[in-house]
Order: C-alpha cells, then sequence, then structure tokens
C-alpha cells in the first residue's frame, strides 16, 4: 500500500515544506491513511497536519476526538479539532444526519485548509465507499452523469486509498499494530449507507464476488466519460446562450440540432449553472425537460426540484424559481397626464393640434372620436381588437401567438381601452378606431417611455 | 396501451401489405403483444403473423406450442411453430439454457422473417425486462457500453412494450378477459433471470418503489450515449487504423491522443471488429488493454476472452489469436543452391567473379574469407554481431529494439553464420565479415526472395 501512495505522490508534485492535511475520523481507514502518510513525509518533504470533525451525532463522538489527537501527540502532528452540531445543522438545512455531516466535514476541511494554505485535503474513502456510493445513486435514480463516482484527484482533495479493499486497509493496520475507533454509527440500519455496506452488497456479493472492483471499475469509467462530456459541452453551451440576464435562454433549434446524449448532458450543465448545484436533480428531470423541449406546445413550463424550467418559442428558459406574473389591473388615464404602469414604464398622454407620426411606443388618436374614458388595463382572456391595416377583429391570443410574445410578456403589455374597445396594444400595435384624420382638430398622443 | 402502441406505428410508416411478425411464446407479455397488434392490424394495413419456437428445455413445452396455435387458429393468423432441442444445442455450443434458448430463438425468428419477407419481429419484452437485464449485465461487470439496454426499435426488431409495467400488461390481459400459460422455468431460482426478478429486484424496490422506471430510464440514457459514441467512432476508427491484413493494427500515439473515455469506447469497437462481437468482454479487459498502452514497455501482448492484443511499438495490434511464432531452426547452406527458409522466402546463393552491388535484400562477401560451413538459422538469445560501418560488436536484441524490428518479425529474420559469427541479418544488415576487397577473387553472391 505504501508503494501505491508513494506512485501517486510522483505524479502530484508536492514541494518542499507544502503542507498536506489529513481528515482523520479515528475509523480504520483514516487511521492507516494518518500512518501510511506519515511514513511517507520526510521522504517527500511535506509537512503533515490533521484535522478531525467532532460531529456530535452519538453522545461519545468526543471520544473519537480524543483519540485522534492522541494519536496525532505520539506521532507529533498537529492537529485541529472542532465541535460541530451536525444535528442541529441538519434541523436547519433540512437535510439527513448524513448529508449534514458530510457537508458540515467539506465546510471544516476546506476553511482549515485555505488558513494553512495546504496544498491538499487527503481523505480515506476506500474502493468500498466508492461502490456504496455508486449503489446509492443507482437507487436514487441518477443517470450516466451522476453515477460516476469519487475520483483519486478532485481540485484540492485527494483520496489514495480509492482503489483499496477495506480487507487490504485491515491487513495493514493489523500489520502495523494499529488501533482505531469503531463508529457506533456505522451498524445502524437506519442509515442508508450501513444498510448497503452490510445488507446489499454481501448479497451482490453473492451474484458476483468481484463485484466490488467492477462497480470501481464502472465508476471510474463513468467519470471518465463525464469528464469528455464537460470538456465537450464547454465548447457548445456558450454557443446556445441567448441570454443569461434573467435566468438562462438557450436556443430550442441549438438543442434539437444536438445528439440527443448530448443534449441531456448539456441540459443537465445548464441546470447545474441556473440552480449551482444538481442535487436532487434526477434522470426523469432531464427527460421532462427534453419532453418540453420536442413536444408540440410552443409555450409551456414545468417546476423541477430547486427550479423551473420553460419553453417560450425557440427559447429554453431556466431560472431557479418561476418568474412572478404580473397580476391584472384595470387603471384610469388622465388627459393630459402621466401614468405609472405596473410594469414600470410610464404612459405619458397629451391634447395637441399636429400629428408628430407614430412608432411602436408612441399612438395619436383623433379625440373628437373618443366618447368615453379611456382606461390602461392588462389582458383578459377573450380580448379582441380591430388591428390597423387589416380587416375585422383578431383575437388578441392569436395575435400574441402569431408575434410570439412570451406569456410572461403577455401579462406586462399594457392596454388602452376605451369602452369595449381596445384601442392599443400599447407598445406593440394599434387599433383602426380614431385614427388621426386630414382635417383640424385636437389629437390625443400618448408616449410609452 | 393500445394507444402507445398507435403512437409508435404511426412513426414505423408500415406500408399495406407488410408483413409483421410477432414472436409468441404464449406468455402473458407475448398474448397481450398479440392481442394489441391483432387489434390494430387492419387500421394501419399490416398482415399479422405468428412465431413460436417450442425450445425442450421442459417436458410440457409442447403444451405452450399448441396454446398458441390455438390462439392463433382462433384469431385467423398463420402460425409457425417450429422444435428445437435447446438443451442440446446448449451442451453443443458450451450455453447456459438460458443464452442458448435465446440464441435459438432469434435465430429461429430471423429465419422465419427471411421466408416471409417481413417488415418487422415483434417481441414482448417490457419495462422488467429492461430492469433485469440491467442487473445482469451490471453484476456481471459490463462497462457503460455493455449497460445500455434493449431499445424499442433496433434493426428489424420491434418491442412497443418496453415502457410497459408488468401491471400494465396484466391489467390489459385480465380487461380483455385473456388466457395465458405460465412457464414454469420462470419460477426456478436456478436461473440467474428468476433470482434478479423475484429476489433482487423486489429487494431494491424496497429501497426505491420507482427503481423499474428509474433503471429503464437510465438504460435509455446510456443506450442513447453508446449511440453517439457509435457516431464519433465511425469517423474517428479510420483514421487510426494502420494496418486491417493481419487483424487490426491501429496507431497508438492516435490512440494516447483521445480522451481516455473515447480511447476505450473506441478500443472496444476494434475489439468487435476483430472478434465480431463483444460477448465476455468487460471493462477489466479495456482496462488491460489501456494498461498495455501506456506502460513503459515498448512490446507486450496479453491474451482476453476470444482476443489476444499487443503493443509492438507504436501500434495497437488486435487479432482474434495470438500470432504463430515460427519456431527455431539452423540450416545448412550448399553454395552454389537454393534454400527454402521456414519463413516462406527463398535464399539464392551463387559464386561470381564480379561484385554486382549489395541492397537490403543483397549481400556479398568474399569466398576466400569464409573458412567454415554456411548456415541460416533463427536468432538466439545472446547473439551478438559486428555491424558494418561501426565499430565492436552488437547484441542482436539491442539491434532489433533500436530497428524497432517487432517480435514476430524478429523470429521471421533469418541469419547467416559462419562458425560463432553471424555474418549477415539477412535482409536488414551485414556485418564487417568477409567484405569483398578490391582484389580479384571469388565472391559468394545471396539474395533473398
Amino acid at each position: 500500500m505504501q508503494k501505491m501512495l508513494e506512485q501517486q505522490l510522483e505524479n502530484l508534485t508536492i514541494k518542499p515544506g507544502e503542507i498536506v492535511l489529513a481528515a482523520v475520523s479515528g475509523g480504520v481507514d483514516s487511521v492507516v491513511l494518518l500512518d501510511l502518510l506519515y511514513s511517507v513525509r520526510e521522504q517527500y518533504g511535506f509537512q503533515l497536519q490533521v484535522a478531525h470533525l467532532d460531529h456530535r451525532i452519538r453522545p461519545q463522538s468526543g471520544d473519537d476526538a480524543c483519540f485522534v489527537q492522541q494519536r496525532c501527540a505520539e506521532l507529533g502532528i498537529p492537529c485541529q479539532v472542532e465541535v460541530a452540531d451536525v444535528p442541529q445543522l441538519a434541523a436547519q438545512r433540512k437535510l439527513s444526519l448524513e448529508t449534514a455531516a458530510r457537508e458540515a466535514r467539506r465546510e471544516f476541511l476546506q476553511r482549515v485548509a485555505e488558513q494553512l494554505g495546504a496544498r491538499l485535503i487527503v481523505l480515506g474513502h476506500q474502493r468500498g465507499d466508492q461502490a456504496e456510493t455508486f449503489l446509492q445513486r443507482l437507487l436514487r435514480g441518477s443517470g450516466t452523469a451522476g453515477l460516476g463516482g469519487m475520483r483519486p484527484l478532485q481540485g484540492i482533495w485527494w483520496r489514495p486509498l480509492l482503489d483499496c479493499s477495506r480487507e487490504q486497509i485491515l491487513g495493514y493496520a493489523r500489520q502495523h499494530g494499529l488501533t482505531w475507533v469503531e463508529d457506533a454509527s456505522n451498524a445502524d440500519p437506519d442509515y442508508l449507507r450501513n444498510r448497503l455496506r452490510h445488507q446489499l452488497l454481501p448479497e451482490l456479493h453473492g451474484y458476483n464476488p468481484q463485484i466490488e472492483p467492477r462497480l470501481a471499475e464502472l465508476c471510474r469509467q463513468l467519470a471518465d466519460e463525464t469528464d469528455y462530456w464537460q470538456e465537450k459541452i464547454s465548447g457548445i453551451l456558450p454557443e446556445l446562450i441567448v441570454s443569461e440576464s434573467d435566468g438562462l435562454r438557450l436556443s430550442r433549434p441549438g438543442l434539437l440540432g444536438l445528439h440527443p446524449a448530448l443534449r441531456a448532458r448539456l441540459e443537465r450543465e445548464a441546470l447545474r449553472r441556473v440552480r449551482g448545484d444538481l442535487q436532487r436533480i434526477e434522470s426523469i428531470h432531464l427527460k421532462a425537460i427534453d419532453d418540453l423541449l420536442s413536444a408540440g406546445r410552443s409555450q409551456a413550463q414545468l417546476d423541477l426540484p430547486g427550479c423551473w424550467a420553460a419553453r417560450r418559442y425557440d427559447i429554453l428558459w431556466l431560472r431557479s424559481a418561476a418568474p412572478e406574473i404580473l397580476p391584472g389591473y384595470d387603471l384610469a388615464l388622465s388627459v393630459p397626464g402621466e401614468l405609472e404602469l405596473p410594469c414600470g414604464r410610464v404612459l405619458l398622454a397629451a391634447l395637441q393640434e399636429e400629428q408628430l407620426g407614430e412608432s411602436a411606443r408612441v399612438a395619436e388618436f383623433s379625440w373628437s372620436e373618443l366618447p368615453g374614458e379611456l382606461r390602461v388595463r392588462s389582458w383578459r382572456p377573450g380580448d379582441r381588437f380591430a388591428p390597423a391595416g387589416m380587416a375585422g377583429h383578431q383575437h388578441l391570443k392569436a395575435y400574441f401567438s402569431n408575434q410570439k410574445v412570451e406569456l410572461e410578456e403577455r401579462a406586462r403589455t399594457p392596454l388602452l381601452t376605451c369602452g369595449d374597445e381596445i384601442l392599443w396594444v400599447i407598445g406593440r400595435r394599434r387599433s383602426r378606431h380614431a385614427v388621426p384624420g386630414r382635417k383640424v382638430g385636437k389629437n390625443l398622443r400618448l408616449e410609452l417611455i
């Protein structure tokens, strides 16, 4: 095992005096890890330090901390111990004890490593942990990307024992007369991990005695492939991004032009960008996004764990939550006057003799042809109007649809009404009503700003 | 379920009158399949036919055949039944009964489909079968490519029920008052399949009640990704092929230049070409090939199930079996004369006055300086010679190695000897001995043809 460690150290090119921080729980894996690192620290010239998080899940967790401190004192290695109330953290963050403990440990180690300026954080994970992680994710319903296991080296994290079996590690511990503590929670069948370790894995072992190394090899392969996809995606994703100002808007035709496998991987990565991580995202959610893209409806949306996905015509729109849709409103317009609209814009109303010309944001109406009260309101189902330049009436919904106006934009689009008539789809299209004529008379000029 | 079938049929664009061949075992899946196909056959204008293989694994297997024939007679559908002695076939081909039955059924169905000119062969596989196949392969140690499951449509094979649960199928059968036969071997725990179905899958269901659809979704994703890799590889592989005349010779630098994930997938495909299929090839074998490529030895080889892989300098060489290495030999050369060499080539020996010039295949020696008997033999460990144009002696092994002569080629390279001296590494390099001088005298001229 020392040889295997040395082989890995050769590739790590550690500079003399650099600090290597070992996470030591006191269990056999980390005790062996500590012993191995201790035995080669001079040869490779690094300074070894230890960190231990007392997780307070069990009353006797303080004993483990004492054990680790004592062992470090024997070896003359600095050891930092911190107490974290993991049960409280789990309640706060609404996590399982296992997940909360993992997060707390990770945060603690990163903090210590930063303080020390450590080159590496070394973890005692071994092959069995790898196989258990795989099964845990498989049972949870992870897709190919989620199944890729832990890697021996991942950023600052180093797991030199990842290819070692539990038997090898126990063998080393006995041979070197090491003592360690047994975490009583390792036997508790309430933890999924323990059920996998003590029930499922032994059963699979009955089908194939080589199951553990085979699963570890599969994990390695899956991690390699995920790495490949990651490279591929970092080249393609930027080309598909239409906008990043409000969540992430991706080109639907661009996505549909990709191989389905690449598309699924890319959508996963896009979700990661929007959410920050991929926790609770399973392959079924990716499938749902894919269905959203390829189904017939040009506007549809779905809520996913921790995010929201929508098709808006030629756009796939991802946000951490659904966008707020402006509630309906109906306001009186005074002339002359200024009306502040719920969408944040302002409508200016003025009366004048001249016609100054119209644009998307400006419309003019013959004042004498406007009999009733002018109001500005949001659209309602069933709304129709008489678009200028067209005969007859058109349903506003059809108009919006033809113009590919997104649902959220529809709610933000104000309408100018007079009695039952819609005079202007403000900012978009005016109606045939009260078009200013050649003859002299006052005109109402409206401008959206 | 009928709707789901119709949806798939829409995409299949079956022409009027085309024959669709349903494989019906008599079990509930295939009985439901038959009923569904029967109910839509007129709407989609295809002719439905049935095939059944009586596998003779159980004494009462003939009853199943009768049941299927009777059902087809009721529906007025042609039905072909054939009897195969699967136990005997299994013994012949050294296969498990399960595998032999699958192969026999496959061959039978393909043959009938060909006779009938059928457009499709329809199989009753459902989601549970997909999950079982996945677990079977996972337990066997398959890599990512091997884990990709059955596809709904794969060439002529169509599996319309692949997304249906067993409950859905049973529900349909009850609702339509269908009867079916229970294959007694489905309960036999000696079959791996049955242990997976009745023991492992229910246990996994305890971890996640949605395990079956999740595994099916994972299979779909793995199949998609395999499809992507396949496309990718068919573009890259031709560029890496150095020669296909004796097995497959691939460029090692080309392979090492690929992303490891792509390389592994490509090596898999190369193995498929060399072996015809990938049966018994597991991820561990791919790993071994990868190690062969990246390890320090410039010539090394390994035996894999059903094939042989070797590194020969800048070549990865794959064959269905190791190449034969020529056994050692040591033959007398008569002058003048012709010597047939074990490598299949011929060495011509002639005496003459003139010097006609040397080449790789021709060497000339001063006859008076050759004291002893001339022999032609294969190389032996410890062989040394005195290369022309160099001072001192060189080990033949070092010479071969410098010249990157492959192991098999070394055994095929004849040596001309006289006493203890090697005069000529025939076809490659002569020694300093007996170089013809300016003075008059007979010369021995040797030519390799």
